[in-house]
């Protein structure tokens, strides 16, 4: 209970911590000192008041912060040379274990000693989405990302994450966040949220880590439906007669969203749209096909650097723009698929299974796609074909997909 | 609810897992599968494999597994040569990644997927517990420990462990595991079990990975008193009328035992016994005095080494015993103190407080110690200090104790 | 979890009731059917029914409803004289019984049956809420309601009740209830109810019935603060630096509102606050002050019935307002105080402790009390002593008070 | 958290209960200051202490307390028919008020009062269950039984049970409880239990009440099996290979225990029965057969009434020893079942499926029954005409059952 947690902590704090919140020494001095710090509780104590001081630096003192642990804690290249020759000539275990700590550079135990302090897992989080920002004018802070990408990834292991339903009996400081993370189709309002979780055909999951209970790492919302619908407005409409989940044949995975910028790198979508797809299968065996419904994003900007016009309406025209978007989609370059949602997609093993048009009418919609979208298909039973032929350059599509691109290609040679 | 996570998982099975249970492989095809494997169902499958195969191994299999582990997934050294010399010449994050990458033994990676199955967690622990039993036959398989250590300590950081006490109204199968890995004093039965949990002046508490929800990693039970006990048999004698948790103003740990052969090496008592403290302090305010009644598990051999007979009984003898035993404790070989058990708690921060002569009765104490007991003192104000002192080679004790040491030193010169 | 529960309730639902959702007859005879069956799971079944009817019906439907249940099932006077006659002539307890029995109407296991529905409880709550509203039209339906009340008041007895905190980590569904039935200062929207659950300084409490989880009975928001606020927008101001609940000395309940139209009769506040009082006195013990900030809904109307002019805002001017409000606040008519609220604190042993003028500005605030609020203060020492005066017809209040109200008689002799 | 729970209970405690444990008045007058108190929180005072003193006093005692009860709170017939009258000549809801309150006994208002406490619920019922045992020897106290009886069946209405699963992951509290309060076929040991809970092919539910968490009012014990075993000793044998549920197609009801002496008379094992049927058929849709084995407890004293002997052993005595059974078990005197477990599964819908003799060795078994045990079927589809029989004087059994009976009839003629 929080009740009690607060009641805890805050004792231990004045007893352990006491003095320390106005420790006078200079950050760099509370590194080097955590570093060398032998008791636990020195570590904690220290570690808190890092991370303390961190929380309240502005971006240029986290830059400096972050030059500081990329310059002093580099691997030392000569001890691993050293290391390294003395376990090509005997690779006993002493050896081995004298590389292996030679070559781990420092700024390794030193989050994971700052991951001492309960909470801090979140912290280390939002202080590598902080670098990530500060990256992009800081190119050289790029090897303490290296090492942050590391321990995370390892962290943030699949079988450490916990997938929860979110609906509208979740904790309210959750679903703040969900409003809050939402990338594919903005929520305007709680109840705009309300009408995406609590309808009997409609549901949300979840992956979290057991060190941030509070903090969603990946969310992706569903419709249970009749048939595959071919556009978002009519899954989002607020006037609708929701299906009892037993009559729904079809599950449409209509957003995906991301929620930590500091886990940029390390993805979990693929293995949530697979253990959701299990789990609802489990739940409702009568549910025959999964399905996104899923946004083009690089369609518009892809003609247009084709100089391809968007179709105007009539139905030739919207016939032709299905096309050219089954065109896009399949397209590579330099081996990989351009658009990034069907590389996501494919690269998971579904397939291109139908293309939409006038299918998102929001501003978004329009302008990155002209308002096209597309269903991806998931089939655990063709799911290894897929991605054997999406390793080997064949992305799959259904057959009717593949037509629209062929002929796209018959009719708007380049 | 466990109800519907059979029903789910089953579900999964039958879905993803199908036929493999009977995959005809041989085990070392499966792990190099698995580390080819590029789609995250497809690890989590061959992952699954892999363990099922494991845990129907006989120790002959796993020591072949283990080797095939240890030769297979070695460093490159050239490799790592290589990218050395590449990030010596420009060290950019491109060549720090690819050294960071050429360092890393892909045992690691090997043990990542592995755990990417929910649930193997707990199995590559009992994995690293086999391997600890068969190095001491085959110590070859040490640079294979180096690796899963290193791992399991990332994981099992601090930050991650949950601290739960452990009472009447726990889970069964989490109290025959309390029952199971007492290792002071054994625990008969599940009414002598009830005797140390449920009393209102007993408390007990354990370390939790999430990852491991029925397996607590280490525990240490607590006596609330008036004044610090002298005998272990008082402490649990069965006829007792308990004190009310208020009326108590001395906590005393009794016991403390490791549940996880697997994570030796990675310590969690120092961590477990401060919150503890820390939580009890916060609790009852009124408690004063955080005490251990703790055994002196190398007293008699080392009175034994050094032909020193056990006195007998009569009131001079009990003193001598007293001060011999101070004088043991506090006895260093090569810089470390002899006994393990003042080792970890004087390690701690803690103090030798005071000796008790006819304190532990039963067969093990009469044969380790000649019945001798010590109380080592847990003062937040003078932990630092201890912590000094200790690593300066100056153990901690109160007065009294030390006088006892001084009094040995001249009464039993050797 | 709620994802199991939908599981099973669909099949047992399938299993056992399957076509009878579409049963053809009539209410009554439903109802006749309901009190003759003798199998429990019958009784579920058509108690079920029942209460599924109940819901699709409107207004009038409910009327008849209730004259229907009203009639058939009352009590039978020649039944109950007889039982009388044959008790009073053998005291034994089988005429003993069969007289309770005669005496009680059938209308109360009628409601018992209907309860033993899974989540009957909260639409039996319903329905006296729907009865309540007929009732005023329909005054003849009150012999269903004493029925009603008297087993809800068993139902709803303090010992089943559970006291929860409700903080922004509580279900939204929870939470979207405390925003609809907030009764004294309207909460406009989430963001404003993340203000009063959010910050460190401020808690809110409800009692909850295990069979209604979801639904909230009471509640009382509570603030933390140095000193007793004068003002409610001091309370609800938006841009305020929270304290820590540690350095709070005094806990102000500036809101009670009760969430159940059906539990009308059946009062749970004296109990909430007195609990809350207690756990907030357990959890901080450095808070000495435990206060309401109230509301005086009377005192314009009584003012007007006076020809009493509000003053306008002269410092002589604003005493006076103290001074009639005092005066207004201590009023009684008929032997009970004028004002419903300061009948609710002092009957439960608070006293008037200080008045303030200009302390609620919003729109109801000016109209039913020209502004004015007032604190009742609980202090748990006095609180048998103000109960004595209370049921003796001397309200309790402050000196100051107490003075306010002797010099309004003085200058505002009637 | 269970430790909050205690500090905010100690430091209610202090503060208003203080002096009080030591409250020198007599317990009647405690009862009358009880039914006096005005103040929610002087009831809750008052009726701690009543309970305190009733906790500590001895059998003597309470029986004069009882009595006491008795004779103090009767009804005042003289009152019930003045409101009676009243009400005749005027049916209004005032009248009918004060109808209903006169024919209330004061017992139950008592009872309600006593029940404010926190944790009251369970001593009230173990109130009742001393009152029974006293009421052997004082039957003038089953007055009193009629009311509380009556306010027990209102409390513990189905609606207000909670259906739980037991497990070895269950706490120990509640385990200790199902070891103590087997009926059926005694539990020897805790390793005797997890026998009985941990196999996958073992199940056991419970009902509780949200008032008494740890304290299971009613349990049953469930084993899958493939067909419908004939033998208790082949289903609690030690040695077994566990089926997983998805083999199973029957669930056997192996044991039903009621826990509280203290609800006597009051009927959960027909719900419970039922509700786990639909739970397990929920859960596992390839489970067609439903089914107990259960003991005959009369049997062997109904035979030695009769002078009939218990077959030898030979195959022509078994067959005459499963006649001999089956007429018995359909034997009505007085219009109802001889044997009680008949009596209660019949009575619930089920039917005699089959007899089995040498079905339980047990010393028990022998003796009461000479080792036969029986099969009730609960099969779904033939509740409701097994029910219709059973309530028109004809048990419901197989056609095997029934040619058994026939034929017992003629070899066995009286």
């Amino acid at each position: 209970m929080s009740l009690l947690a607060d009641l805890l902590t805050t004792v231990f704090e004045r007893r352990y911590a006491g003095a320390s919140s106005a420790d006078p020494r200079p950050v760099d001095e509370l590194v080097r000192a955590l570093m060398d710090a032998r008791d636990e509780m020195t570590v904690m104590e220290i570690a808190r008041l890092v991370l303390d001081r961190y929380s309240s630096m502005d971006d240029a003192a986290r830059h400096r912060f972050f030059e500081f642990i990329t310059d002093e804690m580099d691997i030392d290249t000569e001890a691993v040379r050293t290391a390294l020759t003395a376990f090509e000539s005997d690779r006993g275990a002493p050896n081995y274990s004298a590389l292996v700590a030679a070559a781990e550079p420092p700024r390794q135990e030193f989050a994971r000693r700052l991951n001492q302090v309960p909470g801090a897992t979140a912290q280390l989080v939002r202080m590598r989405g902080d670098l990530l920002r500060l990256m992009r004018q800081h190119p050289e802070l790029a090897r303490l990302d290296v090492d942050l990408r590391h321990l995370l990834r390892s962290w943030f292991n699949r079988g450490f994450l916990v997938l929860r339903p979110i609906d509208w009996e979740s904790p309210a400081n959750v679903l703040q966040k969900i409003i809050a993370y939402e990338a594919v189709h903005a929520i305007d309002s709680w109840e705009d949220l309300r009408l995406r979780l609590e309808p009997s055909d409609r549901r949300c999951f979840a992956f979290f880590h057991p060190a941030m209970p509070d903090d969603p790492l990946i969310f992706v919302e569903v419709a249970l439906t009749r048939g595959i619908p071919g556009a978002i407005d009519k899954v989002l409409a607020e006037e609708r007669t929701p299906l009892r989940p037993e009559e729904a044949d079809t599950a449409v995975f209509y957003s995906i969203s991301n929620c930590q910028p500091g886990l940029t790198g390390i993805s979990f979508g693929n293995s949530l749209i697979k253990q959701v797809v299990a789990d609802l299968a489990a739940k409702w065996p009568q549910l025959r096909t999964f399905v996104t419904l899923s946004p083009i994003p690089g369609l518009a900007a892809w003609m247009a650097e084709r100089e391809i016009d968007a179709p105007k309406g009539t139905s030739d025209d919207t016939a032709a723009l299905q096309r050219i978007a089954a065109r896009y989609l399949m397209d590579m370059k330099d081996g990989r698929l351009r658009d990034p949602v069907a590389r996501f997609h494919l690269g998971n093993g579904a397939e291109i299974h139908e293309i939409h048009i006038n299918a998102d009418p929001s501003p978004t919609g329009r302008t990155q796609s002209h308002g096209v979208m597309v269903n991806y298909l998931y089939d655990p039973a063709r799911i290894a074909r897929n991605l054997e032929g999406f390793v080997a350059g064949k992305p799959a599509a259904s057959r009717r997909v593949q037509t629209l691109a062929r002929q796209a290609d018959k009719k708007e040679p380049k």
